[in-house]
């Protein structure tokens, strides 16, 4: 028998789990996901509830070689840096980051409330994760998962 | 000089063009998108956000042969259909459909305010779209874009 389809993505596990090494992970711990796609049994793109304690970041800023990203702003207020600068994005608001494109973003939360938002991202066999502003580069491996090292290949 | 990334979808130009034949594509005439993913430059994967007058419906029940497809709620109230029958859908809620599973969808806004979505779906070189209920096969032609027949292949 089919099951309903719909559901409330509050009913999804929220993780703050990161594969940063130190002292990346660390600044990593105030973000939050909820993997809508995957709990929808999708495969070929992720579609995340991602949810920033105040003072915290998305993610450290970078840009991917081979994947698109798509964010939509729910809650809260968001900085978004890249290399325009600042920008304030609030509730209703989105912003995309074509793959390949030398263009390292993240998303602050300097206010007092939450930020919430939805991001999409797909998928690929492999993956290069640029990093400008630290000493991080990341690359998938044999297994698909990022390893992250120094912009030398050494390790953390 | 890079721009900045963020921008507010309603500055992004509304369409209730459709691909279908008569008499469906006067069923879609109440459904307008506003393509968001190709506003941002990207090509992986479509994000719209799609707004349904009241009496309208998303498209005729479908599914997709090699396309996961995600929907999130924003505004109104969605009737749901699937194999498992109606279901609500109120925003901030959302569902999933992922490729190759044969469970027709489409969403119907039976209320007397607009309804808003954001759908998400992968794009691929080929795609087969069945609907269960009516005389209609989509299958995409070497251009890439979807042609519709009656179910025997015969011309609308």
């Amino acid at each position: 028998m089919t099951k309903p389809a719909g559901f409330d993505p509050l009913s999804v596990p929220e993780s703050n789990s990161t594969s940063y090494p130190m002292p990346y992970a660390e600044q990593a711990r105030k973000r939050w996901f909820r993997r809508l796609g995957d709990h929808a049994g999708l495969s070929h793109f992720g579609v995340n509830i991602c949810r920033i304690e105040p003072g915290g970041r998305s993610s450290e800023r970078h840009w991917h070689q081979e994947q698109d990203e798509f964010v939509y702003i729910l809650e809260g207020e968001a900085v978004l840096v890249t290399d325009a600068g600042e920008e304030i994005l609030r509730p209703g608001m989105c912003a995309g980051f074509p793959a390949g494109v030398a263009n390292g973003h993240h998303f602050l939360n300097r206010a007092e409330h939450d930020l919430v938002f939805l991001v999409v991202g797909d998928r690929t066999p492999s993956e290069v994760a640029t990093y400008p502003d630290i000493d991080m580069h990341g690359r998938t491996g044999p297994d698909g998962r990022m390893r992250f090292t120094r912009k030398d290949g050494s390790p953390f």
